[in-house]
């Protein structure tokens, strides 16, 4: 039995989710059916987040268990072949120690968001990004972000829907860029709640548009209250950019 | 009268091209329905370029001649509500004089060209980008490509179906650098010929391979001789990324 570590693209666009679902195809499922078709055997991928239906990623982290004797360069190449035509690519695979779990070893995870901010509708990036019409003031998202940064109690950023035992989160990074007619905003943290991500985009926005003071986001997030949070962003923007895993660990 | 001069982003997957064709959907006949169905006028839309089958633009010019009093702004935006849910936009309509021609007044063009260079297949970029396996050597593709820049006989990077009466083009750009797995090319000349920028990419990415030495890219095109030619790139990498007019022009 071997443990390999796969890191993982995917476009969220046809999946409900990472995780299995009874009622459509998800991102787990994909990979775990590709795994039955190159070894014969039913396995389960564990992956560093659970990402939402709609959501992408460009460097997912996943680990799972073999026993057919293969290396990793060959499982990359035949789980890749076994995937088409899903639009699921394994762009890494190694070995690692059968204590290394993709969920429960990682001590960092990023996102990134993007945002196209102009009138005309999306080609190419329909699914892939957020589109919204009104100019945003990034400068002025930015300044408000730095309301999150820290340790908070992030109830208010939090889906209905969160399974986690407590609100309280470390964000560690959250930065607002424009790049000609793009916003781009960066997040990492040890773990985030579910939607947190997308709550805190959509309460930016409000802010980029102008439609709330910067400080609003601080009033907003000490209220602690779901029904205060002024707009989730949707998940076409979201890309799931990486996890961070101790060394030797 | 009015006229309007266009930019246009779209997505070439599924088109036929730009040009109207009757085996098939064109970004032409999609923005002429569009014009139809706004002003109820039957229209040509004269673009600065004809783009090939799944080559994509992000800054398209184009212009149109409308009867109809309309302001540049409501064209712009009925235009963007008719075309959906094509994937094409207009990203700008301004008002020009009458004798402004997107092709003939156009003295620049640029393209630029994406390749994601890794062994994984391609998500969300299928078919936007030109996925290339082998390791690419960008410097010696940049090295390579200094042999092109400047006025030649380019008749090796020329399709049989080239309409142009002569095969001599002034390149005035072809830079190749590496950002990440990506290794991108921007090209820009006064005009080009059929098949030229995704010819002079093919043989880029042998050189990049290691598959010729740069200076046979040189050879080749002394060569004149389209038999010569080593590799035609896909379309998919290829997008139109501007057109430049004289002041006043």
């Amino acid at each position: 039995m071997s443990r390999f570590a796969l890191t993982i693209e995917f476009d969220g666009r046809p999946f409900m989710g990472w995780q299995r679902q009874s009622h459509g195809p998800s991102v787990q499922q994909a990979i775990e059916e590709a795994v039955w078709r190159v070894t014969g055997e039913q396995v389960a991928v564990h992956a560093a987040g659970r990402t939402d239906a709609g959501v992408h990623a460009l460097a997912m982290r996943a680990h799972v268990e073999i026993e057919k004797a293969i290396v990793p360069f060959r499982l990359m190449e035949a789980l890749n072949a076994h995937l088409r035509p899903e639009p699921v690519a394994i762009l890494a695979c190694e070995a690692v120690e059968d204590d290394w779990h993709a969920r429960f070893s990682c001590v960092g995870r990023s996102y990134e968001y993007r945002i196209v901010n102009r009138r005309a509708p999306l080609t190419w990036e329909a699914g892939l990004a957020w589109q919204v019409p009104q100019p945003l003031d990034a400068d002025a998202m930015h300044a408000a972000a730095r309301y999150l940064v820290g340790r908070h109690d992030f109830t208010t950023f939090r889906s209905a829907h969160c399974q986690a035992e407590s609100p309280l989160r470390t964000l560690d990074r959250l930065d607002v860029a424009r790049r000609g007619d793009r916003v781009l905003i960066h997040a990492a943290a040890r773990s985030f709640l579910h939607h947190q991500v997308r709550s805190m985009v959509g309460c930016l926005a409000l802010v980029g548009q102008g439609r709330w003071r910067p400080e609003q986001v601080h009033e907003v997030l000490a209220a602690r209250d779901r029904s205060r949070l002024g707009l989730n962003a949707p998940p076409d923007g979201l890309y799931f950019t990486g996890a961070v895993y101790p060394i030797n660990g």
